[in-house]
């Protein structure tokens, strides 16, 4: 079975289409999905940007938050723009690397609604416990885990694995062959490039 | 009938595709094309650019060329990356301005074809005359007129519209009710907005 790797960060805006929307799509075909959490920060400041692009040039933030709602729209995703952003994806991420991989997609799912469909700040802990709970996973152990230097190592590696393989954005996606798809924009394509 | 604008540049890679693909999806819907070239050099600088963003930042411009491949692969268009980048398109903008505006299509596609199927430098005026002359456009008098006040004005106010539209990068497509879609990825959600 063909494996595409998913490269996200959960403070990107465009990969939370992306994560709704992978899973339907790869099963349609018989690929597998690698959920790769990492970090854009890092990746950003290597091109001279402190905050997201978005903040940055203000006429391709404008037109973001719109090309969002209307993505939103379209496949039925409801939309609620954050107060904050780009929002604090460091903790979000080292938990969905500290829970079973079995979990990763469904803990990955339902952070980006808390943040992008229920307007929530997911740097905040008591968000991210809610989420835990509800999955049935315990936030006191899984806490625990995501701080240890073991996870903290692999969000690093994530980020590090992500710069070699040259990505610059989120969401990204990787095929088997080492083809490099970049945007929710492209995930049909990267998708059938799987199984071409 | 709806009338879709298009913005092009033609130092831009990505409204080739387009302004090889749009009268297709145009014409099945109905939708008429206004096609309007303008510079985006004045609208990156005001981004503090002093070059194309796919020079300036290296990971994004060695994706740009590989998509670009991917994408004319995908629609049957010839791709030869040019040994300039960005061309200079000044010249190419200001004669399809000049030249009649039922020829403006023709005109655009042919210096587009030159440029990325052709591997030629449209900054060369021998290339651009050329093209003229095979759509039996008298290139003597048309250069003339290309270096008029009057056409010098009108690609600065397209320019310039273009700015006061929030237009950042090309291809950019403007519907009847004002949504601007960027990108070549976004022509069949622009054509489709038009007539929904």
């Amino acid at each position: 079975m063909a494996i595409l790797e998913f490269w996200y960060e959960f403070a990107s805006t465009y990969s939370y289409p992306a994560a709704m929307r992978i899973e339907q799509l790869t099963s349609e075909k018989a690929v597998e999905v690698k959920w790769c959490p990492f970090l854009l920060g890092p990746i950003f400041k290597g091109l001279g940007w402190d905050s997201s692009p978005f903040n940055i040039y203000k006429s391709k933030g404008a037109y973001m938050w719109r090309d969002m709602q209307r993505i939103c729209d379209e496949c039925g995703l409801q939309f609620n723009r954050s107060q904050i952003f780009p929002q604090n994806g460091l903790l979000a991420a080292r938990l969905a690397l500290a829970v079973r991989s079995c979990d990763r997609p469904e803990f990955t799912r339902q952070v980006y609604l808390a943040q992008f469909a229920g307007g929530k700040d997911i740097g905040d802990l008591k968000v991210l416990e809610t989420i835990l709970d509800k999955m049935n996973i315990d936030p006191a152990t899984t806490l625990i885990v995501s701080g240890s230097d073991k996870i903290k190592t692999a969000l690093r590696h994530n980020t590090d694995k992500a710069q070699e393989k040259q990505i610059f954005g989120a969401p990204s996606f990787i095929t088997p062959d080492g083809e490099l798809f970049w945007g929710n924009d492209r995930l049909e394509q990267a998708v059938a490039w799987c199984v071409r």
